[in-house]
């Protein structure tokens, strides 16, 4: 029997890597440095040899291995093929396949976007635990998203599912957003956002503001912690911010209506205060019915891709 | 084998019913009045008495019949449990067993809700066929939506799934809509909320338009008529609707990004004009990616719904 799979999530900087039990029991986890040049040929080789290592360490084999996935920080086909991964230096590769080759042919693999993997991760071992549908939302430089139907990932028949940060939101916006779009939900609901619109809003006040004093380096944690002690035009902020995620939150539920939104990324360390202003709204723009999906804390953190990628070889 | 199946569309007026080959080929359609009285307990017994003659009528037995698909105009719990429904005067009823015990007991039968079967229905034979994942929009009274990924339909854990009609889009609406909410997408984009947009607009300009003719009796096919004939009012009333529809499928995109949105309901029998005028704001909203859901009519009309039911018990 098989009793192990194994979990390889991507990053730019590091690749993170865990030995999960297929119980969900994590038993090892180590990193490993992204190598980019030479157009990211080194990473997966890389990866193989400390994996490698790091099975016969634990007195296993090949065998024991139910699979391994892996998750990669761009669009992933659903046949598996990367046609373009920036962020790596990957091009037209199929990464599944040549880490399967990798690990000597026999542990079959599998590859998933980044945010997907870690919405899988979140539903299997983390705050979406027990549920079955769930959407998962990363509040951090940007704001991401990974759909979960009936155990199964939503990547959308163009690679678009769970773009949730580029949805137009906010008529009034005049900057522009990455994606060429305008008053997308990120630019006021990522932390960068968020830091955004209470620099904005200290601008265009003459109201004094503890915020004052971090100047143009305020960040996300700083308004959050700002509006819990009571700074007028940090609530403001964080209302009108929290305001913007609530509505997102009903869009989200009067589509697919996950069993339960799970919030993570670097915002959500504002914890209870935070989901309670989402939820505010959340209830304000789904009137339709009492019996709605509950909006959870995220608990695996960084985690959770390497969770989610293993969680994937197990179906 | 059984070759044919059954699709039962039950709505608050009459019953469309239709037996298919399990190819798709309709054979046979016809309707029964829906008669809601004594808590609507006369519906299922009248279908199942008609349908016991029809399949005799085609030289057929109950082993012909793979299954029978009924479709409700209400929410519909994942065990097939209708809790109840309105339009019908159902109350905590099982419809597909009682069904099936009426047919004698050895005719499979599904339940469904009408607004999701009736996407089936255009993926399995209709404006979507072809397709594995559709968004359904049905321009009517009201704003409704069937979602259809990988050929399941998405219900959503508490029956929200698909309730396009009621995602919140406008944010200077003061009217309330039906559901308690304000700015609804249905209070803009249903033939109802078109006709209500002309009638704004006529109030708050002096120009001439040819739509003050139809006086307070406008309906939503008048205001598309006057702007293909090029009236001004009537055109901008058009784009002002046709923009939050293009917004709304553009937030469609950015969750579920299904291979196809396939438009039905009275409204889209303004065609190319309408698909046109909801593209061009599709695209404005969805600058992430060149390549996106495509638009598409509708084909099946009234139909769509017996289609659908009979498409469900083919899993």
């Amino acid at each position: 029997m098989s009793n192990y799979c194994i979990g390889i999530d991507i990053g730019g900087t590091t690749v993170k890597c865990g030995i999960f039990k297929v119980s969900g029991e994590l038993i090892d986890k180590w990193e490993v440095p992204t190598r980019k040049e030479n157009a990211g040929k080194n990473i997966l080789p890389d990866v193989a040899e400390v994996l490698k290592k790091k099975i016969v360490s634990h007195g296993l084999t090949n065998n024991d291995i139910r699979g391994i996935g892996l998750g990669v920080p761009g669009p992933v086909e659903p046949n598996g093929y990367v046609s373009v991964c920036v962020n790596l230096g990957w091009h037209k590769i199929y990464p599944a396949r040549e880490m399967s080759a990798l690990m000597g042919g026999t542990i079959p693999c599998k590859v998933g976007n980044d945010a997907n993997v870690a919405a899988l991760g979140e539903m299997w071992m983390g705050g979406g635990k027990g549920r079955n549908s769930i959407i998962a939302i990363t509040l951090g430089t940007g704001v991401g998203g990974g759909i979960i139907i009936d155990g199964k990932i939503v990547a959308g028949a163009h690679g678009l599912g769970g773009e949730i940060g580029h949805m137009h939101m906010r008529e009034e916006e005049k900057e522009f957003c990455n994606c060429g779009g305008r008053g997308c939900l990120e630019q006021v609901a990522s932390a960068t956002g968020i830091a955004r619109e209470a620099k904005r809003n200290l601008a265009k006040s003459d109201l004094p503001s503890k915020m004052r004093e971090f100047g143009d380096a305020i960040t996300a944690k700083d308004v959050c912690d700002c509006a819990k002690a009571g700074d007028k035009l940090a609530i403001d902020t964080m209302e009108t911010c929290c305001r913007y995620l609530g509505w997102n939150l009903a869009l989200l539920a009067y589509v697919v209506d996950p069993e339960a939104f799970v919030i993570g990324g670097g915002v959500s360390k504002a914890g209870a205060y935070l989901i309670n202003l989402i939820q505010l709204y959340f209830n304000e723009f789904t009137q339709l019915s009492a019996n709605k999906p509950e909006i959870v804390l995220a608990t695996l953190g960084n985690d959770a891709g390497i969770y989610g990628c293993a969680r994937m070889v197990l179906d």
